[in-house]
C-alpha cells in the first residue's frame, strides 16, 4: 500500500491525501479493474514510442502525419509539445507536417539547447520550404523562437534557403481591445497589417 | 423621491433596487454632498465636448491629442469609442493621432454608416499617411473594419493613396498556444510573419 502511494505521488496534481484516495480505491474495486489499470500503464511505455521524423508521440513509425501522402511534407510547423498538434489541428487550416521539441528553452531548469529535440529537424531541411514556429508567446517560447530561427536561418543550404515564420501574436478572435493587455495591444499595432 | 428613482434606474446596471438605495443614501448625505453630485452632473454635460477633428470626448477643442505639437498628425488610430484610447495610449508604443468613430456597425441595433461619426475622418484624408483600424476583432467590429478599409479606399485621392492597416489579431502575449481558441489559432498561423 506504501510503495503505491508512493509511486501515486509522483504523479502531477497528487498529493499525499489524493494518493492516499486513490490507492483505496485501487484496494475497494474488483480484480479486474485493477489488472487493467496496470495492464493500460505498462502498455503505454511499450507501444508508445516518438516518431523517427517529428518526435510526435505515435503507435506507429512514422506517425499518422509524416506518414500521410494528403498532407504536405514541405511546410513544417514546430511546436513545444505533442498536445499542441490537436490544437493546431482543431483549426482545420494547417494541411502541413509538424516537429516537436518536446520542451522550450529554460536555464532556469536545466533545459538547454542540446536537451530540445532539434537533429531530425536540421537533417530535413534540404526538404522543407517553410518552417512555421507555432511556439507560445510566453518569455521560453520567444527565447526558444528566436534561437531557433537563428539556428535555421544559419543551417540552412546557400542554394534552398527555407522560409522561417513565426505565428502572429494580438488581440485575441471575438474579445474586446479594452481587455487586451499593454504587451498584446502594443504587439497587435507592431505587427499590423495591410488592408 | 419617486423622481430621482426614477432617472436612477436609467442609468446602466442600476435596478428598481439599487435605485431607491441610491436614492436613500443621498437623502441621509449632507447637503453639500448632494449639491456637489447634482452640480458635477450638469458640469459634465455643459463642459465636455467631442473633439472637432476626432470625436473624442474632451474639455479644450481640439483635443490633447490632437492639439499636440509632438505627436504624429499623419498617422491616424481609428477606435470605436473614446475609452479605447487609453488602453492604446498604455502601450506607450503609439504617437500619432486618434479618430473615434463612437460605435460599430450593428444593423439589428439600427446602427448603419449613417449612425457612425465618420465624416471628419474623411474630411482630412489628405493630410494622413496611413489610417490604423484597431477596432476589436468581434463580428461588429469586423464587419465595421472591412466597410471602412473598402470606403477609406474609395475616398483616397489617386495622387495621394494611404496605407489602411489591421492590428493584428493572435495568440495573446504570455499566453499559452494551448488555451488558445480555434479561431485565434487559425487567424495566428494564417497571419503569420517572417523571421
Amino acid at each position: 500500500m506504501a510503495r503505491l502511494i508512493d509511486e501515486l505521488r509522483k504523479l502531477p496534481g497528487v498529493g499525499a491525501k489524493s494518493a492516499q484516495r486513490l490507492a483505496f480505491h485501487i484496494l475497494r474495486s474488483p480484480e479486474s479493474d485493477a489488472e487493467a489499470l496496470s495492464n493500460a500503464i505498462r502498455a503505454l511505455k511499450a507501444q508508445l514510442r516518438l516518431c523517427s521524423v517529428c518526435n510526435n508521440v505515435t503507435d506507429v513509425d512514422p506517425c499518422i502525419y509524416c506518414a500521410s501522402p494528403t498532407r504536405s511534407h514541405r511546410t513544417v510547423c514546430v511546436v513545444e509539445e505533442p498536445t499542441n498538434i490537436a490544437a493546431i489541428e482543431k483549426t482545420r487550416g494547417f494541411n502541413g507536417v509538424y516537429h516537436v521539441l518536446h520542451g522550450t528553452l529554460s536555464p532556469l531548469n536545466g533545459i538547454g539547447p542540446e536537451q530540445l529535440r532539434t537533429a531530425n529537424l536540421f537533417n530535413r531541411l534540404a526538404e522543407i520550404d517553410e518552417a512555421i514556429l507555432a511556439l507560445s508567446p510566453t518569455v521560453e517560447g520567444e527565447a526558444t523562437s528566436h534561437w531557433l530561427a537563428n539556428e535555421l536561418h544559419r543551417a540552412q543550404s546557400r542554394e534552398h534557403p527555407i522560409r522561417i515564420t513565426r505565428i502572429a501574436t494580438g488581440v485575441p478572435a471575438g474579445s474586446d481591445i479594452e481587455y487586451a493587455d499593454e504587451i498584446t495591444m502594443s504587439r497587435a499595432l507592431e505587427h499590423r497589417r495591410e488592408l
